[in-house]
C-alpha cells in the first residue's frame, strides 16, 4: 500500500513538473514587438503583437479615451495611458492587467515619460498645469500650476519636460535632474499655441499657433532658448480657410534632409529644410492632411486626411515629392504607425472596426485585426525614442 | 476523517495557487531594457538588465568570441551571436539558454538581421562570401559565394543585405524581397575595403579603404548606386603612419548636422557634414580613436582609444567640437554603449574585468558590473535600428 502511494506521488510529481514547465514556457513573452490600440468609444485598449499580426488581449475600464495617448516604460512592459478625463492608467502588457490608475485632473491632453523612465508627466486643461508622477507607484511627485491650459507636453533629454501655455503663449522647461524641479519660462511664443513637437534628437521644440500664422521654434541646445518664428505662411492665412481639424504636429520625422508637415486647411503637405527650417516645396494631396508620417528610413511619407475625405491614405515618395500610391482602407482612417524598421505599416480604420496591415514596399495588404472604433496605434519601440 | 482530508486538500490547493502565481510573476520579464556583454576570453555572454544595472545571467559555450558581434530579433527575445570561428548562436534571453547553434564556416566577421527579422546573414573570411539563415530554425536558405573575403555586412530596408569584397573591391546588394535573392554588383569601390557602415536611415553605405586613402560612399536611393569617393585626405596618408588599430566605422551616428569619425593613425576625430559628406573640422584627442560614438541626441560624442592609450575615454561637446570631459575607467576600454535615450552610458574595461555605468549629464559613476574580459556591449534596442 505504501509502495502504491509512493509510486503515485512520484507520478504526480513528474506530471506536475512537466505541466509547470509548459505553463512557464507559454507565459514567457518578449515585449519588443508588442503595441496597443486605443479603442475610443469603449474606453479599452487592445494589446497587439506585431510579429503575429494579431490582438493578444484587451484591457477595459480605462475611462474616456476619446483623445488618448500612450507612452511606454523603458523595459517596454508597461503602457501609461493618458485619457481625456484626466485618468492616468498603468497597464501591464505581460499580465494584461491594470497595474495602477489615478484620476489626476478633470480634463487632460496627453503626457510624456522622462528619459530614465522614472517620471510620468500629464498635461492638463482643467485645472491647467502639469502634474508629475512616480512611474513605479503613480504617486504625485510634483504639481506645476500654470494658470493656463497646457499643450504640447514632451520629454527632453536629461530628465526634462517641455510644455506650452495656451492662454499665456509661453513655453516652460521643467528640469527634474536635481532634487527640486527647476522651471525655465520662455515668453513670446505667440498667440494661442495649440500643439507642439520635439524633433527626434530632442533638440528643436516647435509650437503651432492657432491665433496667428507661422510656428515658433526653440533650440533647446541654447541656454536659455530664444523663440524664433518660422514658416510665416503656415496657418489659416488672412482669409481664414475652413479647417476641419487642426493637423497633428507630432512626428515631424526627418524625410531625407527635410521635415514634412500637414498644411492647415489646404490639400497639401509642406516640405521644410531640416537645417534652415525654411519651406522648400509643397505636394498636393487628396484632402486636408491630419498626420503626415515618415517611414523610419525617410524614403516615404504616409498621409491620412480630415473628414469628409478620411477614407483614403496617400504615399509620397520623398526624393521626388510625388504621390506614388493611394489606398482606400475604409471610413475614418485615424492613425498610421510603422513597425520600428519600417517594413510594415498599421492603419486604424475607425468606422470599419479594423486595423489594416500593409507591406510598405509592395503595398500588399498583409492582414487585418478587428478592433472597437480603433484610433491611436502605439508600438513599444516608442519607449526608446525621444518625444514619442 | 474525510472532512480532515478535504480541509487539508483545500489548504494545499490554496498554497499551491499562491505559489504558482508567485513563480509566474517572478518568471515574467520584459525585454526592452536587456542587453548582452561579450566575454572575449571565455566564449561566454553576460545577460544584463539596464534598469537594474546588473548582470542577470551568463551563457557559456559560444566558441571563439575574440571578435564577436550581436544582433537581436524584433521581439528582443533572441540574440544572434556571430563568433570569429564561424559559429552562429541563437541565445534566448528569457530562458537564458542556447536556442540554436551552427558552425557555418571556418572564419567569420560579423552579421546582420533583415528588417523583418526573418533572415540572419553572416559574412565570412574562410570561405569568402555570405550565408543567409532562417532566423527561426537557423537552416541555411542562401549561400552567396564571392571568391573574396567579405566585410562590412549590414542590413538595409526592404529585406536587403549589403556587403563588400576585400580583394575584389566590389559592393554587393542582395535583395531577398522576392523568392529568389537578386544580387546587384557595384564595381570600383577601391583598394582593399576593410570595413563599412550604413547610416541610421539606411540610405548611405560608406566603405573605408585599407589600400588607399579616402572612403567610398553609395547612395542606396539611387538605382543602381554609383560609387563616389569622399574625404580624400582620410586614411594613413602618403607617409604611412603607425596604426595601432584600424578604427571601427560602425556607428557614424549623426551628431547634430555632422557625422563624427575616428581618424586613422592620428590623435584626432573628424567632423563630416552629413549632407555634403565633406570634412568640416577636426578635434584633437588623447590617442588614436577606435570608437567615436554619438549620444542618441547627438549633443555629445564619447571616444575610446587604441593601445597603449586605451585606459581613457573622452567626451566631446558637439556644437563647440571641444573635449569637455575625460575619464580613466581603467586598462583596455574596448566598447561604449548608450542606453537608448542616452541618459546613461556603459563602458567595458576589459583588463579590469568590469563594466562601468555613467550618467551622461553629470558624468557621475552610477554602478559597475563584474564581467570576464568584457568587450562588445549590445542593448536590445538595436533590434529596432537599421544597420546595428
Amino acid at each position: 500500500m505504501t509502495r502504491f502511494i509512493a509510486a503515485g506521488m512520484l507520478f504526480l510529481t513528474i506530471c506536475f513538473t512537466v505541466w509547470i514547465n509548459t505553463v512557464l514556457a507559454d507565459t514567457l513573452r518578449a515585449t519588443g514587438d508588442l503595441g496597443v490600440v486605443v479603442e475610443r468609444s469603449t474606453g479599452s485598449l487592445l494589446i497587439v503583437d506585431q510579429s503575429e499580426r494579431a490582438a493578444i488581449g484587451r484591457i477595459e475600464g480605462l475611462g474616456d479615451l476619446s483623445h488618448a495617448s500612450v507612452v511606454f516604460s523603458p523595459d517596454q512592459r508597461f503602457a501609461f495611458v493618458f485619457g481625456r478625463d484626466g485618468g492616468l492608467s498603468k497597464v501591464d502588457l505581460l499580465t494584461q492587467t491594470v497595474a495602477g490608475r489615478v484620476l489626476q485632473s478633470g480634463n487632460a491632453i496627453g503626457g510624456a515619460i522622462s528619459d530614465d523612465g522614472a517620471l510620468v508627466a500629464v498635461s492638463n486643461y482643467e485645472p491647467g498645469g502639469v502634474r508629475v508622477f512616480d512611474a513605479e507607484t503613480l504617486e504625485m511627485v510634483a504639481d506645476i500650476p500654470t494658470g493656463s491650459k497646457t499643450i504640447g507636453l514632451v520629454d527632453a533629454p536629461a530628465r526634462r519636460f517641455v510644455f506650452t501655455l495656451w492662454e499665456a503663449g509661453e513655453t516652460w522647461i521643467a528640469d527634474f535632474s536635481r532634487d527640486e524641479p527647476e522651471i525655465t519660462r520662455i515668453e513670446g511664443i505667440g498667440k494661442n499655441p495649440y500643439d507642439a513637437l520635439i524633433t527626434a534628437d530632442g533638440r528643436h521644440y516647435i509650437a503651432g499657433l492657432f491665433g496667428e500664422d507661422g510656428l515658433t521654434a526653440l533650440d533647446l541646445w541654447q541656454s536659455p532658448p530664444l523663440p524664433r518664428r518660422i514658416l510665416g505662411g503656415y496657418g489659416r492665412g488672412e482669409k481664414a480657410l475652413p479647417v476641419y481639424k487642426m493637423p497633428h504636429l507630432e512626428g515631424w520625422a526627418l524625410a531625407g534632409e527635410r521635415f514634412v508637415l500637414p498644411a492647415v486647411g489646404r490639400h497639401e503637405v509642406l516640405w521644410v529644410d531640416a537645417r534652415s527650417l525654411e519651406e522648400t516645396g509643397r505636394t498636393k494631396t487628396h484632402g486636408q492632411p491630419v498626420f503626415a508620417v515618415s517611414r523610419p528610413d525617410g524614403r516615404q511619407v504616409w498621409v491620412n486626411f480630415a473628414h469628409p475625405l478620411n477614407d483614403t491614405v496617400q504615399v509620397i515618395d520623398t526624393p521626388s515629392g510625388e504621390v506614388i500610391h493611394s489606398l482606400k482602407p475604409g471610413p475614418a482612417v485615424l492613425h498610421i504607425e510603422f513597425t520600428p524598421r519600417g517594413h510594415e505599416v498599421w492603419v486604424s480604420v475607425r468606422d470599419a472596426g479594423r486595423i489594416d496591415i500593409y507591406d510598405t514596399h509592395s503595398f500588399e495588404k498583409l492582414g487585418e485585426i478587428a478592433a472597437e472604433t480603433p484610433s491611436g496605434i502605439f508600438f513599444t519601440a516608442r519607449a526608446h525614442r525621444t518625444g514619442l
